[in-house]
Formats: C-alpha cells, sequence, structure tokens
C-alpha cells in the first residue's frame, strides 16, 4: 500500500512551524509497520491544494492531508477536497450539533465562522475529533482514499490513533494487533548497538518483529515492533525478543517505553523515602533542571547547588579550600559534604574541568562524578569530548546516569562511546 | 519566481530526523524575499526521486534539493538529476583534486567510495562547498534551474548564503543587498505586536521594508526584511524603522539581532565586574541552567540555589523559618539574604507556589520574584497560567527578564500577556 502525506498551511511552507506533524506522522505509521513514501507541503493556496490532491491521487492507495480543516478564510481543506473528489459541499448537520454543544459546555454561544467546519464534501466518512472542533474526514479522490486531519497537533495525534491507523491496518491487510517496546540507553552509539542486537529480531522466525533506532545525543533509542492476531499472542511473542535485547544492552538501559532516567531516578529515590543533593559546576544546572520540577520531585529533591569555581563549589558545601584540583578524591569530598551540608540522603556531585580557549570540535572538558549514598561514594572519571555543548550534554547524562547505576546496584565503570579513553596531560 | 524545495532521505522521510533543513531553507528565502511555493519529501527511491524531480521541473522556475550527495550507495542525487537532465554522469576532476586535498591535509587517504561524489551530470555548474566533500551543483531539469545542496546542516546553511541565495536573487531581479534585523521581546504575544507595530514598515513608503513575527514562547522574534541597492543605502533606509520599532516595543525588546537575553545580562553583569547568584524553586535550575554555563559566566555566575520547599529555600540561604510563605516579601528577603550569603553583587529569587493536583490547561503558579543590587531590591508578582510546563517556562523567562529591567534601569512591572491579573487569593 503506498501511503502519502500533505501537509498545508503558510506557517509550515514558510518555516514559521517546524513541520513536527508529519515527523510524528511517519514515525508512528513506522511504529505499525507502515512506511508513508512521499509527502508534499503547499501553503494555503487553492491552485497548489487542488494541484497537490490530484497528483497524491494519482499516485498512492491512501493519503493523509494534515491542516486546514479551521473555521478562517485560509483554511481550505474541506472546499478542495470536495473540488478534486468532484461532489459539492454539504452541512453535516451532526457535527453542527456536536460543536454547539461544545461551546455550550464552556457557556460560550459558537462564532459564526465555524460553521463552516461542519461543511464536508458529499458522502465523506466523518473521522471523529472528542478534543476540538475540526471535524476530521475520509473521501476518495482519484484512486486513493484521503484523511483530513487537524493541524493542532494534540487533535492529529489522536485522530490518528484512533481513526486513521486502524483504518490504514485494516485496508492493509496487515495483522492489526501492534506491539511497540522501547529501551532508552545511554552510552551506546547506534552503530555499536546495531552490532550488539543483531539477530535479535530473527529469534521470532516468522519475520514480524522488526528493530530500529533513534539516536538523539547523548541518548540512543531502541525499539521493537511486533505485529500479530492480539496482543497476548504478541506479549509471548516478544518476550525471549525484550530478554535478549536486555540481556545485550544490559546495564546501558536507562528506562524502558515511556519511562525517563530521570523518572527512573526519581522512583528509586521516592521508593526509598531518599532525598538528593546536586552539585554542578559547568553543567550548570542543568542536571538539576532535569529532577527537580518533575511531579514528586517536592518530596525528594532537598537542594541544587550551581558554581563555576572549585573554591565556590567547596564554600557552598560547607569545606575550606580547594581540595587536590578537580579530581575524584574531590568530587568524593564535595558530595559527602553535600549530604552533610543539606541534610539529604543522596548526593550526586559533577565536577568538570574544561579545556582552555574557544569552541571548537575537539573542545573537551575532564568530568569528575561522585554519588554518594548513605556512607558509601562512589566515583567516575571521564574525558569528553565534541564542543562545549555536547561536552555540557555528555557530562549532564553521565552524572545523572551514574547515580541510577549507584541506585540500581550496578557499576558505574562500564566505558562508553563518547568518551575518551586518554586523559588530559 | 516559482520556488520549489526537494527533501531527500530515508532519515527524514521516516521521521528518525525532523526536517530542520527545510524550515531553514525556507526561513532564509523568505529572509530575503523569495518564498518557497512548494515541498517535497521522498526517500533514497530511483523511481520517487526521478518523478520529483520531474514534477518540479515542469512546475518551478528555481528547485533547491536537499541531500543524497554522500559518498554511500543510497546518495543518488547526481545519478538522478543527471537521469532527469538527460545527460551523462561526467567525474570533475577539478573537485576530485579538491578532495583528495581535504583528505591529505586530515593526513588520510581518500577512499575510494568518496570518487562518486565528484560526478556530476555533465554541464554541471559547480556550486563550492570549502568545508565538507559533497559537491554542490546547478543544472537544468524541464524549465527549472536545479540547485543541490549537502544534507549536513552547516555545509548546507554555507552553500545556501554564499551560493544559491545570490544566483537567486539575480536571476528574480529582486535588489541583492539584504538587511534582515531582528528584535527579540519578552511579554507581547504576536498579535498584540502586531497592532503595535501597524504601519512601521510603511515609514519606507517604497515598500522594500517587510514586517514579520516568529513567535517561540515565551519568546517573540520581530523581523525587519530590506532590501536595496548596497547595505549602507539600506542602513540609512532601516534606521527610522528600526528606530520605531524599539520605540513601540520599548522596554519589552530583550535583545537584538543574535543575541539573547540571556547574553545582555551577562554583558551588563561582566560590565559592572558583578556576580551574580540565582535562587529558584519549581524552576528546578533552568534559570541558572540559562547563564552558568555560557563562556564568560566563570567569572559572573557565583552561585546557584534549588530547592522545592520554602523552609529549604530560607535555610540555604542562611535563614530561618519560612518568612511569611511565597510572597513578594519572602522573595526580597531571600533575594538579599542569598546576595550576602555568597557574597555576590546580585542576586535573583523566583519563588513559585503551584497549583495542587494533576497537570491540566489551565494549571497555574503564583511566582514572587525579587532582585537585589547593591542595597536595593525589586520586588514582581504574577500568575501564570497553561499547565506545569508553561508556567515553569513563563517562570524562567520573567525571571530573568526582571533582572535584566534592573540591570538596564527599567521598570519590572510591565504588565505582560502571559500572565492572568486576577490573583490566587
Amino acid at each position: 500500500m503506498r501511503i502519502e502525506v500533505i501537509c498545508t498551511g503558510d506557517e509550515v511552507l514558510t518555516g514559521k512551524t517546524v513541520n513536527t506533524n508529519f515527523t510524528y506522522i511517519t514515525q508512528k505509521l513506522e511504529d505499525v509497520g507502515l512506511a508513508v513514501k512521499w509527502e508534499t507541503t503547499v501553503g494555503d493556496d487553492r491552485d497548489d491544494l487542488l494541484l497537490a490532491f490530484q497528483l497524491a491521487g494519482a499516485r498512492a492507495d491512501a493519503v493523509i492531508v494534515n491542516g486546514g480543516l479551521g473555521p478562517t478564510v485560509d483554511d481550505l481543506s474541506q472546499e478542495i477536497a470536495a473540488k478534486a473528489a468532484g461532489v459539492e459541499l454539504v452541512l453535516n448537520e451532526a457535527w453542527l450539533a456536536r460543536m454547539e454543544a461544545f461551546f455550550a459546555r464552556r457557556s460560550r454561544v459558537m462564532p459564526p465562522s465555524n460553521r463552516k467546519q461542519a461543511l464536508l464534501p458529499a458522502g465523506a466518512e466523518v473521522l471523529d475529533n472528542p478534543i476540538g472542533t475540526a471535524c476530521g474526514f475520509a473521501v476518495n479522490i482519484g484512486k486513493a482514499r484521503f484523511h483530513f486531519t487537524p493541524g493542532v497537533p494534540r487533535e492529529l495525534r489522536r485522530m490518528l490513533e484512533s481513526e486513521i491507523i486502524p483504518r490504514l491496518l485494516e485496508t492493509s491487510g496487515l495483522q492489526s494487533a501492534i506491539y511497540l517496546k522501547r529501551f532508552h540507553s545511554f552510552g551506546i552509539g547506534e552503530s555499536r548497538a546495531d552490532t550488539l542486537l543483531s539477530g535479535v529480531a530473527d529469534l521470532v522466525p516468522d519475520g514480524t518483529v522488526k528493530l530500529g533506532f533513534r539516536a538523539h545525543y547523548p541518548q540512543l533509542e531502541t525499539k521493537l515492533a511486533a505485529r500479530g492476531r492480539d496482543m497476548d499472542d504478541l506479549r509471548r511473542k516478544l518476550a525471549p525478543v525484550e530478554q535478549e535485547v536486555r540481556k545485550r544492552l544490559g546495564h546501558y538501559i536507562v528506562a524502558e517505553d515511556d519511562r525517563t532516567l530521570e523518572g527512573v531516578i526519581l522512583d528509586e529515590l521516592a521508593r526509598r523515602e531518599a532525598t538528593l543533593t546536586t552539585v554542578e559546576m559547568f553543567t550548570g544546572g542543568q542536571i538539576a533542571g532535569r529532577i527537580a520540577h518533575l511531579p514528586g520531585a517536592e518530596k525528594v529533591f532537598r537542594r541544587g547547588i550551581v558554581t563555576r569555581d572549585l573554591c565556590d563549589v567547596f564554600a557552598a558545601v560547607g569545606l575550606d579550600g580547594r581540595g587536590d584540583g578537580i579530581t575524584c578524591e574531590s568530587a568524593e569530598a564535595v558530595a559527602r559534604a553535600a549530604q552533610r551540608h543539606a541534610g539529604s540522603t543522596h548526593a550526586l556531585a559533577v565536577l568538570i574541568d574544561l579545556d582552555e580557549g574557544a569552541d571548537r570540535l575537539d573542545f573537551s572538558g575532564n568530568v569528575c562524578i561522585a554519588v554518594a549514598a548513605g556512607g558509601e561514594t562512589v566515583p567516575r572519571r571521564s574525558r569528553l569530548v565534541g564542543g562545549r555543548d555536547w561536552v555540557r550534554l555528555g557530562a549532564v547524562e553521565m552524572g545523572l546516569d551514574c547515580l541510577r547505576r549507584t541506585l540500581q546496584g550496578l557499576p558505574v565503570s562500564d566505558r562508553i562511546d563518547f568518551e575518551r579513553v586518554e586523559e588530559k596531560n
């Protein structure tokens, strides 16, 4: 089945808005085993919309159109859909009533301009939008079934998942139960993960399990997508593959599915009724910034301290001097002192000694990390390379990951792909 | 002149990469007064590439193709360009020599696979790429002039600005000196800015000045683009418009052109040889995280303190108790104590009292801000609405903006568009 996507709107075409709706649509379809073959973006222009619809209708089996269902004069999707399908626009009384009720619930009268949103091409099938006034619909143009969706991201997402993907799966004849398993890891690049996981999908010999990756430095997402008769069947099928992925990626997995590294840390700490202090230098508050605002963190996150100077770090946790410079010993001393000073059960200290000079591709930093937990401290040293931003992002992630590993009783010393083995001096 | 863009590559088509290259291209063209009419994304597929080139060649005057110039087997742009243009691929000896020199400078031998990057359609014009091995080129397909560009963002950007935009401006007959002036503001929504600035572009009566906006909450970017004979002419032309924009947006302007709010703050502090302490609650380190890592901040940023509990805030700056709760008086007391405690000349305290319960669209927070500078403290109170993320992002920006306003001797009390007038009890 050939699927195309058409994105509409001057906002997207002129770059005022980055086209994340398209990224969302194509990823979601990939996840269920459907592939987008062609994408077109056109503005709010009658001629271009009509041509885009006609071309896609001549090439594709299914088309998803995004945007242009709003109440304003530049929302043209219904009008051009009707024209391309060779039918009239007809008022959908049921949708009009839905919209009036929608406004009434908010104690407002529906503005007359919204009436336009209930005009659909004759014979169109309604695609429900329970959270907005834009009415989705499906209609045939050329040889393709067109699915019209709203530009508001949360309305699009809901409609895509509840209304459109089930229809596309049915048409495609693909088995419609889909199971998507995701693993988030830190410290493994995409090519190493690909090598480490070679052959895992073949543990299910019928070819219904697909392995994929999505790298967003410094984390890597590994996806397993499976298709089958029903969810029980799928879970049974996928269980040995999941186990094998867990075994091969091992300690590098920081979280699964919708969970995050910082969420895992927060849960581990909350489970122990523990409290956390963080001490940062060049990461500048970005370690605290990952955890302190989360729901539930108000009970766990005790204190975050940021300073750019090692003497200030020592002073901020009640120590004199500056130890022996930026070393693991200093990081351990700072973590222990921070724990005492703020009265928390746990402390994470991330000290960084940056290269001199301007930013450049091989700009590096020596990172000294310590986690204090109870009476123990765990140190970790690394050299990160790749420019100021990469060093900073890498150090934030490595600090958090050392804390996670400590909380989960794992070693913090596993080598990661982003660090240099040789050290400065 | 009708301009189209074709983006190529499975990474973009499957959503592994968000298509920011397209956004960059279309924005850059908009900035110089050129408009993209149509965008197509296709994968690394010979049939789809050929069809996309043919269709665009039949519709457009100029086409920019992005991606597919690399050394691997799935890089197909030159091959399909030659086929669409009806010419052979020819080895460009000059580019081959450039590539060999490129590798030699890095003490490496050019891998044989890179030779492919010097194969261009016969008669193609080279578009220089001084920072990579992908050779840009221009060739006619159908009635359009096609410009092929690399997928690596920094190579694309350089080629677009140095090679392609000048050619497009020449072909379009537009005057080629372009001046783009940008103002970054906080506290004004796009529609209010549009009203405030109505008519400013008409101060230059020949219609060569264009006003535009780009909203990225919580900031708004206002752009003035002008076209003229030469830069002196343009600066002269634009000066009164710039003055008028400054007058009308007034204190809401946080920075101009490539400068940022945090950069302006850092410069103001550095100029005074001043030092800064920040104290945060729900913003969780994200205020410190905007400033502390910047080059130069190591001399200015003295200390950042994050806690989620008001008693902990007081304790962290050496005060007892919790004052009278989250009020402006508490924020002022905390800012003064933070200044003393860390020995800094300036301190910013941002205290937040969040609504109870789960996140929702009308989730709100009362924000109490104080800036201590020398012996003075300046308070600001606000109620921000729009869900946990919006409250947090708004509070970060408002805290930083109060600091900027204090440093620039401006009032902090100007009402902003994102706050509610009514307050919680």
